[in-house]
């Protein structure tokens, strides 16, 4: 490629053209910004901007009260001792890994835990253990199951696991597993429990403590009303010499974190937002009513809803074989949904997907809900008459 | 701190105050966004915005054209074979090291090394050796040095450092150090050679093939008029299967990378400034230019520049014992500097510095810096008349 102005034209300002759709995709409906965060966005938008007011450490920072944030807000928002943010909820969790773990050391995941997981356990050069699930249809994490791996490792290896991880919720199924149990259970070997919450934080209220984790991971871009990458880590007091050790050569700086992490504007959208994530935390039981609400609207129309039921969370597997049989006579295959969908301004489920998808309710509202399930049985009626 | 309120109200939205000044620290003269990457940070501020066009990889992302970005341009723009978005500098020397060294290996930095690439190697595990430089006033880096530290090392260790880097140009001088003869040293030792661009890569034309570095990193949030946190690593094909390699349970993530990077809006700022970008690298010369007409102008003045001289970046240090003198007897003592600089609307020289500071001309005009120099001239005037 040589870099001419007919090649740099590809570049330059590009729209975005999902930006003005419904968007059910569980990625979109978390993080989707407050006026008061778009706004932050665009006034902290240059470079480094956070830096100009930085006397070497990013969340000391006085003005803008990005130190009150991390230091007090952040854990009191979680209930841990100690927070600190980070570039997502998978850096969250490999800092943890990389800093609890040695290289050959086991840990123990979910077997439902987000690819990102596993990934950051072969980044810190570690080795895996699941506990399997229930599988179809309710796919519920096995809570003994951390027992019996933690005893069959101890057997094998001749210690235990460096560290365990439940994911809360799933980000398939929407699953709450019981992590007061797990954490009991992981407690009693001594391992300490990562509390992934990729899909809590910021959308309903987390206790970290009260939940047992030694440590809790969020996603900013996801469930913060916050512009990626950002995320955020909350560590027990206990462990945080190790997780935040510092430099031996330069004393204010902590290593994991290479000095500091979000140097730039997604911090301040988190912090813009954070009043709103506060505030729709409390209402987290009206989510949970709205997705019910939903899911109950599609199995009316023969989508079943897997994973937990009733449901607890706006994160929601179906399956649609109604959908399925559809796609094998329509004229667009696989792809009437989408097109569908699209025509509706309705965003969210992955081209090409009929008998399964998954979709997110949260903060979509009760009107748009039924807008889209209204949709769902408008496509369905139309195409079984065509049939 | 109880989440009331009262304490909710700290955060949302903040203004930035030093937003209008003319900004001459160097973290900020190459991060100010363009016009362009402004509208795209507000067109994509939500969340995981890109995600939505994601099928599994973000750097193969075809529309916005991310895939071109980072597997053409990107690679055209640095002269690499490869290349990817990282989260910044640090990260991508990280990413390096981690997967290039094992944990007790050495690696050889040049003593003018960002503190970032000493912790990033303290993060990896390894052990450190540095290549001198000449002290006051060039503090030039000992290319030299490089030769005689590998010889050290392998006389001592029995084998040569996994990894040498260096900063070009440093982040206190920003002296140009003799990269091709470094590389060609270090190439001897079949030692592979990162060359971390962070003040370079996006300010001036870069081209790694002819520096001969087998790793070029930059900083997009620092140098390419990017949103943060962001920065870019190009890679030799050679090395690409190491840095590059993928998940083993995963096939198409890659290890190094927890899957993706820079999922959301700061990719989209750095898209839409790199034609800006690419055409400000070609007037190059001007901005060199320009920071020799701003020296010089100090220098009649009785500050002192450091460093090569003439000098050939935009990024200089300065020693002022004129200001420093003026200090011991201000009012504000070793403040005066920072409130008259204030009041002037120009930002940038750390609060409290007056023997040495460091600053940036880079895009900054040579109107902007003719009323800057002006206003050192008319500081020093008035307290000069004063005492
Ligand atoms: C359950 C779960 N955890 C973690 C992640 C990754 O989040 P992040 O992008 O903040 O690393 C995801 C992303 O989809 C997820 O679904
Ligand atoms: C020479 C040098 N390298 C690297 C960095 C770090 O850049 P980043 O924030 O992109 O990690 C800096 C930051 O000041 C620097 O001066």
């Amino acid at each position: 490629m040589v870099l001419d102005d007919a090649a740099l034209k590809k570049f330059g300002f590009i729209p975005r053209k999902a930006k003005d759709a419904i968007n059910i995709d569980p990625l979109q409906t978390g993080g989707k910004l407050t006026e008061e965060a778009s706004r932050a966005l665009l006034e902290w938008g240059d470079g480094y901007s956070v830096c100009d007011y930085c006397d070497g450490v990013l969340d000391l920072i006085k003005k803008p009260p990005i130190e009150e944030f991390v230091h007090s807000a952040l854990p009191e928002f979680l209930n841990t001792d100690v927070a600190r943010i980070t570039h997502g909820a998978r850096e969250s969790k490999f800092t943890v890994m990389h800093s609890m773990a040695k290289e050959g050391d086991y840990i123990v995941l979910d077997e439902l835990a987000h690819y990102s997981s596993f990934v950051a356990a072969q980044r810190a050069g570690l080795n895996i253990r699941t506990v399997p699930h229930s599988g179809n249809p309710e796919y519920k994490t096995d809570v003994d199951g951390y027992a019996t791996v933690i005893d069959d490792l101890i057997r094998e290896t001749g210690k235990a696991p460096a560290l365990a991880q439940v994911t809360y919720p799933d980000g398939n199924y929407g699953n709450l597993a019981d992590v007061k149990r797990i954490s009991n259970l992981c407690h009693r070997y001594d391992v300490p429990l990562m509390v992934n919450g990729a899909y809590s934080v910021g959308r309903m209220p987390i206790d970290a403590k009260k939940l047992g984790a030694d440590f809790i991971v969020g996603s900013g871009h996801k469930s913060m009303a916050s512009s990626g990458p950002i995320g955020v880590l909350g560590v027990k007091e206990e462990y945080a010499g190790i997780v935040f050790r510092k430099s031996p050569t330069h004393k204010n700086k902590e290593v994991e974190f290479l000095g500091c992490t979000v140097r730039g504007a997604p911090v301040m959208t988190m912090m813009a937002s954070f009043p709103h994530v506060v505030e729709r935390t409390n209402r987290w039981y009206d989510e949970v009513a709205d997705a019910r609400w939903f899911s109950s609207r599609l199995e009316d129309l023969g989508i079943m809803q897997m994973g937990d039921k009733p449901h607890n969370h706006d994160l929601m597997f179906f399956e649609a074989p109604v959908l399925y049989e559809i796609s094998q006579a329509a004229k667009k295959g696989r792809y009437f949904l989408y097109k569908e969908m699209k025509q509706r301004k309705i965003h969210g489920i992955k081209s090409g997907l009929t008998k399964y998808f998954k979709l997110s309710t949260f903060q979509v509202g009760r009107e748009n809900l039924k807008y889209i399930a209204d949709s769902f049985e408008e496509i369905i009626d139309k195409y079984q008459k065509m049939g």
